[in-house]
């Protein structure tokens, strides 16, 4: 199909899961979303822009400096706005157009900016307004075998990444050292944009969401890496955790554990199963081995155009895994102020077990 | 001041703002505001996270991934979810220590998450909530020494990475590549993030959001730079444009008078006049050039933690410029499906004339 033949069918499903959840319109920032919807966003910034989606038309509002990409990239013909007229007669002639009216249901892009919320909701008063997450997943959440064959290009990208990540990692160099030669290998390998790059050292590994800092890493640390960038728009996120030097028996208990709640995870990974049994599988084994309060996060988030997206594999989700679902099985276990341990990779659902995108080994690396 | 006796400093501040302007609470996400007020903000994700100020308390809502991390690196104590909570009893809990009642004015972090908004809509319905730009521009819109001396280190970062992407442009090389040029500078230099690398060449040029593509620059290109990255918290932002081979008259024309707009917007720029007489003084220039239509966009914004924050000089503006704030100066004509042109000075009020934190020519550099 071509591009906007693509856009007008991911449209029209729009429209009819809007029409099933009574949702009268949909608005969609230039995020992850409307990538999806239009092929294409514009450069955000703080000036509203928004893709307008009512059960049976479509309108879009921009700031003029975005317009003309806009009608470059995609076929929407947008109501511009500019900085002297600024944005609500824009609104308010695409919500007329599509004859919205205060009082409606209206589902709202997750990661729009709260100051475009609230002109809307200024603007049209609905009765309720929900998050457009779940009307979005049940569009983005089975991927399509192009989106899968782009997430495994990425992938391997990632895992080229990685090792380089490793290679560099010895005493005396820092954090952010690694984190400079681990975005130069994405960059080098054609990466759209380089979106983390967590280099966690000793302590540092302790904090799931470190990103990384400028200390030197130490004989006898235990080291993560996680690191993802996009190609294509596609995301990409990958963990393995290394050693240097020979670890003490504690930490690998603690490895152990972890790659094998990474594999039972995986395993759980079927088509028909529900997002918490893989949860459950991998939590368990972390569980048994004593370290259930320091597995401080879910098992893993759906990756595609986001690095965090749907389905959400945590312990109360019951979303039914469907092939093509692409997710990431990331346990870990995290002693605070001493180390921490995660192994992710993503898989995708199939009709039968579970595949990984991640090529890497997960036995610990010692180095 | 010690980092935690300047937050408590600036969280006084706010306090006093909002009691003058009968706001009840201001909620904060993960921002540049989190990291203006605490001098720290977690790495963010879809997970609810969220500083909130009373006028006489303070609270703070954390995912437990994130929480040691807030801990270690600020004077706060959160109160903690985790993934199988989820966020809501922690807001609650939050509020209710802090003596939020429903009915009271909120407000919001501008880039929060809608999805973070909704729910604290949805816990505290509130009579009114605002976007909570303006208290925190009362802030931040006057930078001290410290903040000026960082700007202006990032600034000078930033004009080295423009000479080196200005000396990759030549025929047949692609926008994506002098892009990563660019910032392959900028990290070689410290950057903590490469904001953004838009190389415009030929027509591209005229969108004035435009990144870079794999077009291949050709002679007679005119080309636009304009590029930021992040050093210390800090942003920086320049532009400048150049051309391959001889220009043509009117390429010329329009360059100088883009030129002469940016000279008088920054001579316009003094302690006293307001940000739209900013505007008028480089606008007026390009509307008497017979290109105003084609000016598509405010003047400038301010600089600092954000690429984009107050002062907005924009047309309608009655901000009065004082010492210490810091903007951009960046007027651009831009003749669609042909060629564009921008100058960018950032810009610091002074006692006296504004003072350009660009050490760069601004001369039109043919190559």
């Amino acid at each position: 199909m071509a591009g906007s033949d693509v856009s007008a069918e991911r449209l029209r499903r729009l429209q009819a899961g809007m029409a099933q959840a009574n949702v009268d319109l949909a608005v969609i920032a230039p995020t992850a979303n409307m990538r999806y919807l239009l092929g294409f966003a514009p450069m955000a910034d703080e000036r509203p822009c928004a893709l307008v989606v009512s059960c049976d038309g479509v309108g879009m509002v921009v700031p003029e400096l975005n317009a003309d990409h806009v009608e470059a990239y995609t076929s929407m013909v947008p109501v511009r706005w500019t900085d002297v007229a600024g944005p609500r007669d824009a609104f308010l002639r695409v919500l007329g157009d599509l004859g919205a009216r205060p009082g409606g249901a209206v589902a709202v892009d997750n990661s729009m900016r709260a100051d475009a919320y609230l002109l809307i909701q200024e603007l049209l008063n609905p009765a309720k307004s929900i998050a457009a997450g779940e009307l979005m997943a049940a569009l983005r959440m089975r991927k399509s075998a192009d989106e899968i064959e782009a997430l495994a290009i990425a992938a391997a990208m990632a895992d080229r990444a990685l090792l380089v990540g490793v290679e560099h990692c010895t005493p005396g160099v820092t954090e952010r050292e690694v984190a400079g030669r681990i975005a130069d290998s994405f960059r080098a390998q054609g990466a759209d944009e380089v979106n983390f790059t967590i280099v966690g050292s000793g302590p540092n590994g302790a904090f799931p969401h470190h990103t990384f800092s400028d200390r030197r890493m130490e004989r006898g640390d235990m080291i993560i890496l996680d690191i993802g960038a996009t190609l294509n728009g596609y995301h990409s996120d990958v963990t393995r955790a290394l050693h240097l030097g020979a670890p003490t028996g504690e930490e690998a208990a603690v490895y152990d554990a972890v790659m094998e709640a990474n594999r039972r995870g995986r395993e759980a990974a079927v088509a028909g199963a529900r997002a918490r049994d893989v949860d459950r599988a991998a939590r368990s084994v972390i569980e048994k081995a004593g370290y259930g309060p320091q597995f401080l996060h879910r098992t893993g988030h759906g990756l595609g155009l986001e690095t965090h997206e749907s389905p959400w594999i945590t312990s109360e989700s019951d979303t039914v895994l469907e092939p093509g679902m692409v997710f990431s099985v990331e346990p870990g276990i995290y002693l605070a102020g001493r180390f921490g341990v995660r192994i992710e990779d993503i898989v995708v659902v199939t009709e039968g077990a579970s595949r990984s995108l991640c090529g890497l080994d997960r036995a610990m690396i010692v180095r």
